[in-house]
């Protein structure tokens, strides 16, 4: 996979893309990085990449050429078979979600266009790219960390990308459950003590509390999960229990 | 304000801290950060911060010895009247907001906890954090890309930090709108054309249809923020007569 990031703030990625995961998958020759300052594809003499916005208003607006210019030699240097997935990082976007991540840890070229600042000009988010997506409902300076979890998100799924010791204890969202409570040396710290059933090895025990606590977390905190999350039928009973003790 | 950053891999936040707003923030005396590599306090002869999990199981677990360390000495060091915040970047926690942004901008010292593959010990969860952090429903490597984007919603925040030029255009989710689209200068590029209002002129007929871009907009792509935005009576006239265009 190539990952190319069109950006005014190029020096932005080297603490995220030259550690952990990322680095790794690169050395390992799964992905390649190409951040672009896409300030170098202006046409205006001065390197100008924004305006003033048609119709007054505060605020600047992202031309439309430079970044149009930008996507066209990056896609066509990519040598790739299919076509890229131009994405927009922006607050209009569609919720990233982790459905999304595995849907483009199938692509071959990941573009992400970041704004700063700024606002898009209409022509690039209507002719240019294919995908808007938001991290969520906040408000950031820029694209550009939103850019950073994406990349994160997406090549770790990649084949071979995560070591054993890397992967998670047990992952939410893809268990569909938010996680049990996880517990290590020392027994006791300062006081506070890891439950007993954990100290007891016995496994079956063990595994009916864990999944018994997923449970009751994602419903305290959750519950919007529990909708989608695949349960077997001693988990509604267990739930079930839950809600009548607690209204009883 | 003062940002401490507790994590396995300090050098990841190089670039987002030292550019752009946070930077700048930084320079005009508004916020201080501090990143820390929590690993150096830990006791443990190998300065091991993790360790396998009571129970079984895949991954391993952070320690709490470590982090209660580290936050006990950064926020001794702060030298701040008011407790820290502590914040667990964690896919269990409350889903990341504006509203949250808003009120961990009143704080004096936040202290952003990232752990990296592994889990944390539950006695961190429950007797260190005052909160939990969730960017979204999607799985990252690490706590790190979380706790840049949590900074840097914070810091643009702080009175002072945002220049004239640098405030978004029109934001979304401090509207409660999604943004109207925008336009800039070429008027036509590559025969793209700008809608002929923006060149009319005429602010009033402007303003309004920029009002129903916005509307419209919301309604395709986030009827849900139209629950909670301040809608006038000219708003909801338009909406239920798309509706009913939309129906009829």
């Amino acid at each position: 996979m190539k990952i190319s990031v069109l950006t005014l703030f190029p020096d932005m990625f080297t603490g995220v893309f030259g550690h952990s995961i990322l680095k790794q998958a690169e050395t390992k020759g799964l992905v390649s990085y190409n951040v672009v300052d896409f300030r170098a594809y202006s046409a205006d003499k001065h390197k100008r990449v924004d305006d003033y916005p048609y119709g007054g208003g505060g605020g600047m607006v992202l031309t439309p050429q430079p970044l149009f210019d930008a996507v066209e030699d990056v896609s066509a240097r990519a040598e790739s078979n299919k076509k890229p997935r131009v994405i927009l990082m922006c607050p209009q976007g569609e919720t990233y979600s982790q459905k999304k991540a595995e849907e483009l840890a199938q692509e071959e070229h990941l573009i992400l266009l970041c704004g700063h600042y700024e606002g898009y000009d209409e022509r690039i988010r209507e002719h240019l790219v294919t995908d808007e997506i938001s991290l969520g409902d906040y408000v950031l300076t820029g694209g550009e960390i939103g850019a950073m979890a994406v990349a994160d998100s997406v090549v770790r799924l990649l084949p071979g990308a995560l070591g054993n010791d890397q992967s998670a204890v047990s992952e939410s969202y893809s268990t569909g459950l938010l996680e049990y409570p996880h517990y290590t040396r020392p027994a006791d710290f300062r006081g506070m003590k890891v439950p007993d059933i954990l100290l007891s090895g016995h496994h079956k025990n063990i595994t009916e509390w864990r999944r018994k606590q997923a449970l009751q977390r994602t419903q305290e905190k959750r519950p919007d999960l529990l909708e989608t999350a695949e349960l077997t039928q001693f988990d509604r009973d267990y739930l079930e229990r839950q809600k009548s003790e607690k209204n009883g």
